[in-house]
């Protein structure tokens, strides 16, 4: 097992080739592997080595630099495209990012196609760390009237739950739903963070716990079915979560499970934010009832890693032999449930109308 | 591994010791255990060998027989009484039982007190599998007119949703929960169970999927945080569960999630039903807020046993090193979200007037 501390990176060039943190591996082993080509790019988005919305959209921008690299043909360039595109189909980052790319570089001469998708792909990463920095400055205002509305003290902190992991790891840089948090720590506001496991593939419990330890930040790790009893019990005073496609009216696609934490949130009166880059909201999808919602293979239910007391990683079956398992990876929170969307240019209300304000570009193409 | 076909018992006598099945083997091994104390059987409880509201009390009562057998003293079944209460604090059953028990043998002289509890013993396991029939009656109703207005079939069957388990599992015979899905089976009534996996414990993953595979029943596993996404999806007609403790008012502790659940079927107009043989109410709790619920160690979310490619059990470590976890074990769904409590007695509403009328007697007691 490597003991190696993080960098805090999640994808990143060095010597002239891209590499990944390889997240399946996490928290158990700290390694990252090199994307040779836009296939290993895919590759990774598909099997989760890189996952979470915008750090699979910055990955897809490397893919198609890589892509552009080997063969910068049209007909390569479209092969690419359908390549990424078909790796998953809920998280909308993964679109914005390619045909961004290809807008840039399609009207260009074929020379000058591979050092312009380079380019192109830097700058989304660049842009996604600061973006989320903003983003993170709106979290900050809302977390710091949050901890003073109910008296946070060290003794007796503000208690933040989250469902999977929209932090670092799901980003290039502060993640999204965490970058309010890692701001507040930075700040000294007291809080603990409850991380629910999010299963089957577990980001709360290996990811978000994982990033969060590495940042010292106070957390606990609850099964998702906790996540209303705690609210019930008022031990939760606020919900932050990611998003993987938000539509143009406000209904939220996000890890399956999320849904029922905006339920319980609503039930107990609890604040329900969804923390949504730009790059993540849908202006061409009006409803949820739209949003393509991935079915994954159920060996995911089936089967778990972990790490063995001798040190090593099993995989072991939790299932009967002949129990089959259903493994959606998304759910649909609908607007209603939420009381707020916070962006890199403010918090927006859940409605086409507030939405359309903060991106009236985007929303005037949608 | 053993790959003994289970013979549906879960509680028995065999050549004058009891036996239970260790469930926590299952189901990957089918295994029992002999309880030859009623330390024993406070350990089987403790430890989760035994679960389910009303096996438990059914194990309670074995141990105190045990007890009466070794010392039938004042003081010995004094110390029985607190050693049994103690194990654990949710399910009611279990205080039913040993006060039920405790109550006919007391008042007698101390040689005649070990046979009355053994009696006694018997008479409340022949009763839990006479109670969960009666209740099955009442649960197959309710499952057949709800297959006639969704239009059953077999390509379409009713889609039936379950939490933890609360199975034959959970009982001495039938289950709670499941009494009625048997039933409907049997009849022919076209149905698939989603189940609830239940972290962390994994009751619906281990030994609901278990039992509805060996008694045939279609179904499909899926992780907790579905049950919300399966019923927005029109996936669910139907939710069934059991309870560890149902208040005079109607509301519900269960298994940590149920309350989820409960939100979610409310959401989706889906006739929500919990299942509750008499020995699950409580008239002396008027409110869930009063039903103490126990927090279990978080080394059950840390650690998970599965079954190896190689056949062997490992345990596993899911989360980090230095990530905490709680594990509370179980929720309250407050009456309001309830469709329905069916009882031996018939189908209460989730309100103290309408289970009063089906338990005038421990009515009148709380």
């Amino acid at each position: 097992m490597s003991t190696a501390r993080w960098d805090g990176r999640t994808i990143w060039e060095e010597d002239g080739t891209i590499r990944v943190l390889d997240q399946r591996r996490l928290p158990h082993e700290v390694v990252s592997v090199e994307l040779d080509s836009v296939a290993a790019a895919a590759q990774a988005i598909r099997t989760m080595q890189v996952r979470g919305a915008p750090l699979i959209g910055a990955t897809a921008a490397w893919g198609l630099a890589l892509a552009a690299r080997d063969d910068p043909s049209d007909a390569a360039l479209e092969r690419a495209r359908t390549l990424l595109l078909d790796t998953r189909p809920t998280a909308v980052n993964l679109q914005w990012a390619v045909e961004r790319g290809l807008g840039r570089i399609l009207p260009l001469d074929e020379d000058r196609r591979a050092h312009t998708a380079q380019l192109e792909a830097r700058t989304i990463c660049r842009e996604d760390v600061e973006t989320n920095r903003r983003l993170g400055d709106h979290a900050l205002g809302l977390i710091r009237a949050r901890a003073q509305e109910v008296a946070a003290t060290p003794d007796s902190p503000l208690q933040v739950l989250t469902h999977c992991n929209a932090g670092r790891l799901a980003t290039v840089g502060w993640g999204t739903a965490t970058a309010g948090i890692y701001r507040a720590a930075e700040e000294g506001i007291p809080l603990h963070v409850w991380v629910d496991e999010t299963r089957p593939r577990r980001q709360g419990g290996r990811l978000t716990a994982w990033e969060l330890g590495q940042a010292g930040v106070e957390h606990t790790v609850v099964p998702d079915s906790a996540a209303a009893h705690l609210m019930a019990t008022r031990r939760v005073h606020l919900v932050l979560v990611g998003t993987d496609r938000t539509t143009a009216g406000g209904d939220v696609a996000n890890k399956i499970g999320t849904y029922g934490v905006a339920l319980a949130a609503q039930d107990n009166d609890v604040p329900f934010y969804v923390a949504a880059p730009g790059s993540s909201i849908d202006f061409q999808t009006r409803s949820g009832g739209e949003v393509p919602i991935e079915e994954r293979s159920g060996d995911e239910v089936i089967w778990v890693e972990g790490l063995s007391d001798a040190g090593s990683l099993e995989t072991v079956r939790l299932l009967p032999p002949d129990s089959p398992a259903a493994n959606w990876a998304f759910d649909v929170t609908p607007a209603r449930l939420i009381t707020g969307i916070i962006t890199e240019r403010g918090v927006a209300e859940p409605s086409t109308e507030s939405l359309a304000r903060l991106y009236p570009d985007a929303a005037g193409r949608g």
